[in-house]
């Protein structure tokens, strides 16, 4: 099987690496608009080759768009326009459902199966990359009934063999729940940073007294804008009412310790405790 | 040297641990309220006997008190009391200023050494301890000029051997750097999960999708109320202060989101990148 990889930063070159490591693939294409990053992803193995996108997609039985979810809107559209009937494409985005409209009613749309794996770090770019990046983790697949049978199987052999769990959802599902476990953490912890450079001007002390517990509540916050932004505009609704829930939760907090109910607090935090029942 | 522990948690029996793997100890004594952790933590080996408090302190060259800050306010005074000019007393909680002004004056200050060390897990209890929690991380020395120079230098030694790197600060700058860099995490993941337990009813949802960023910004919710609820009362102004900060930053991001201001949002996300640069 020939790949191609449109992008190839922390999510395309990481499923390059697995892809290969499976022995899945003969071929691995990439394409990639930076040519530092191209000559990088080269460079670590990402792929054998750089071609350009209509070259690449010609070529190709399985077509992966792993570029910001903003870019996927524009790039998925023509690439469906492109491929033959024996061909299939997926994204790996962190949205789906302005990915899905933007696709609906396509001729081509059967050829198309909408892919969520569910793992990523705080960086990125080909550098980051590595090939157990989703080993073990969950994937998303979105409205599979508009996909084609034989392509659904495909990306579902693809992915038992990564190996990750396999969960199916319909895209306006996913994206409330993705605003829930997974966006709205990515908000709280560039806040949590803004908070604490703000408040501690002395960046040796935030060093020396940062402890384990912060360490890992900030670690999102050194994730990239171009990818987060993105996905912040088009889960918008969805991420503003988990933080409207989020902020509401935050103040009864600060009033419970403003009027020193420390036996409401201590409910709170009982009942913050319950998340170990469900992430033990 | 005997070492006689009082309170055998995730804190002071990591210490018990670490302090006989470096052989420092000839006698390791516990005092522990709860039957359940003292027999527990008999048979982990994180002390050799369980002693009363006042033989326990008698017979002891170094006292550890490892109770939470609530509780430390009221054993460390009688402790205090009660020992010889030989042998020296530390605790090791999360906040300074409480208990550094009920220990003001005291005939015996000398002899105590206000510590810090900065590390710790989500769980609690004596099966949470493990020997290697401590080691290259910072412990905190407070006030150390109202310690008697001997108890300084033993105490010096002690968590250089663990080791950790020793930092001194007085019990107010102690206070208020750990509002922004710990005790903040704390809050904000409480309130996360308190968000997502709302908002999210199937839980199975949560599990499916939680990715590794979720997973740690949460995990602090974890955290055992008998513990924080204390920390939070005493570093109560400082909390709030950094919480207030909090808030603001929290709602400026949702403003940009709401009216769509994604220029402003990538700012925003740029400029908390830059805890990067301090926590690389």
């Amino acid at each position: 099987m020939t790949v191609t990889i449109i992008g190839l930063g922390l999510i395309g070159g990481s499923l390059a690496l697995n892809l290969r490591k499976h022995g899945l693939v003969q071929r691995l294409i990439g394409v990639e608009q930076s040519s530092a990053h191209a000559r990088r992803a080269l460079e670590l193995g990402l792929v054998d080759e750089i071609d350009d996108l209509s070259s690449a997609v010609r070529r190709a039985d399985l077509i992966v768009v792993a570029v910001p979810v903003d870019a996927m809107v524009a790039v998925l559209p023509p690439v469906l326009d492109a491929v033959a009937a024996h061909q299939v494409v997926i994204d790996v985005g962190s949205t789906k459902q302005a990915l899905l409209a933007a696709v609906a009613g396509h001729p081509n749309r059967g050829r198309f199966v909408a892919v969520h794996p569910m793992a990523g770090t705080e960086h990125s770019g080909p550098e980051a990359a590595f090939a157990e990046l989703f080993e073990g983790k969950v994937v998303v697949l979105c409205d599979t009934a508009n996909s084609d049978p034989d392509a659904v199987q495909l990306v579902e052999k693809l992915f038992q063999t990564v190996p990750m769990r396999l969960l199916y959802l319909d895209g306006a599902d996913h994206d409330l729940h993705t605003a829930y476990v997974s966006h709205i953490s990515h908000i709280t912890s560039f806040a949590l940073a803004l908070t604490v450079l703000e408040k501690e001007k002395e960046e040796q002390r935030i060093f020396d007294l940062a402890s384990g517990g912060f360490e890992s509540t900030v670690r999102l916050a050194k994730s990239a804008p171009a990818t987060w932004v993105p996905i912040f505009r088009q889960n918008r609704l969805n991420v503003l009412d988990v933080l409207d829930e989020h902020l509401h939760q935050l103040q009864h907090l600060r009033e419970l310790l403003a009027r020193e109910d420390y036996v409401g607090l201590t409910e709170q935090i009982q009942q913050a405790n319950h998340i170990r029942k469900i992430l033990p």
